[in-house]
């Protein structure tokens, strides 16, 4: 390691894998490079043997989530990495936790989407997320500290953005514009001036559809922050 | 590690990263699986400090990307992964080398690419590569192997190929299809029977550009191996 010491980016994913892939590929569009050397050197961690969050956090098996994931941080941690990206909502449940436990800082994905929207002067969202990240509050916690309102669906809608995420994306598929477009209406009902894409499998599913602007997608914000995070923000982005 | 020990796909890329996030794409699409833990766990060193390949082994300054690559190839070997691909056919100049330093296989790309060449009765194949892997003799020593002839470029279209590698792909462009067209020219009037695309750059250019199947696209063919190794071939692919 020596003389390449804490030159890494750490992207602790795998939950889902096409999301992580399409993370490091919206780095890889951020960074202003004209060769390989140029680049930031990232080592990324693909872990699909996580249990799945939202099961585990609803029936109070999180303990064993929460050491899977922080064994994965520690192997960033002690392979030359300078910080952690986590391409999972979900996940970030434990991330506070976690960082107690590490020396070198997680770029907290919430925190860091709720920052831009209120930057923006935005006032009332809606999350569109898992089951998990809706019941255990990681967005309104953040979202309470910039003053900006959460606002998330009704169950039958709450079904449609799961069915998105697990029927779909998680399965490989493309996801269907009409499924969306039925969130899409009950947000605008509820009076919402944004939206975030709070899970990283909407993400997915905003790669393949483009979604309009009025929706964050909370992905994409993780990529801007860990380019900025290494000083290498390709202009006119 | 414990329970987890060598569970994990090691890949050893960056080299460059474009063509390292296209790889774990191309594993993705191939694998069999409905939910996040069918995937594989894969580790990706997207090392991009290694220094350029083809410049270090024309100028004499090989020994210090094969200390290098071995050391990265250690960090995966000791981080619970069960075999090594290597997303860049250049490097395999180091392959064997490494190899005898290792406890875990590297999937030997520009071997199982010339094995499949072989098995379709192919007879003689252009080599589409950098300065540094035609002039190493990589893929001949492995084609001579299996009774395959191959041929190389003359010096005027060697130059269109590294052009498309170097001031192209390796710059985030997408290169430009009648460049190619001109490779494609030459290799047809040199009477060969198939094509190598030997070097992951081009393989970013075919991803972009969709070229015919008479092009072997050797990445795909490891992307092939990686799959097959954690038996999660999908079916009808």
């Amino acid at each position: 390691m020596s003389d390449r010491k804490r030159e890494r980016l750490g992207i602790l994913g795998g939950m889902g894998p096409q999301a992580t892939q399409m993370l490091y590929q919206w780095i890889l569009d951020r960074t202003d490079a004209s060769c390989d050397q140029e680049h930031i050197p990232t080592l990324i961690l693909s872990d699909t043997q996580v249990p799945d969050r939202t099961g585990a956090i609803l029936s109070g098996q999180g303990e064993k989530v929460y050491k899977h994931l922080l064994e994965d941080a520690r192997l960033l941690e002690n392979s030359g990495c300078r910080c952690i990206a986590i391409p999972c909502n979900t996940s970030h449940y434990f991330a506070e936790d976690m960082q107690k436990e590490l020396s070198i800082p997680i770029i907290h994905m919430p925190r860091e989407t709720v920052r831009r929207l209120a930057e923006e002067g935005r006032k009332k969202a809606a999350l569109l997320a898992t089951d998990g990240t809706v019941q255990t509050g990681v967005y309104h916690r953040e979202a309470e500290r910039f003053g900006i309102e959460i606002w998330s669906p009704e169950p039958d809608i709450q079904k449609v953005v799961m069915s998105i995420i697990y029927d779909e994306i998680k399965q490989g598929k493309r996801g269907d514009a009409e499924q969306f477009a039925r969130v899409d209406a009950a947000v605008r009902e509820a009076g919402c001036d944004c939206g975030i894409l709070a899970c990283t499998e909407l993400s997915v599913f905003n790669e393949y559809h483009g979604l309009p602007d009025f929706y964050t997608d909370a992905m994409a914000v993780l990529a801007d922050c860990c380019v900025e995070a290494f000083g290498k923000k390709k202009q006119l982005f």
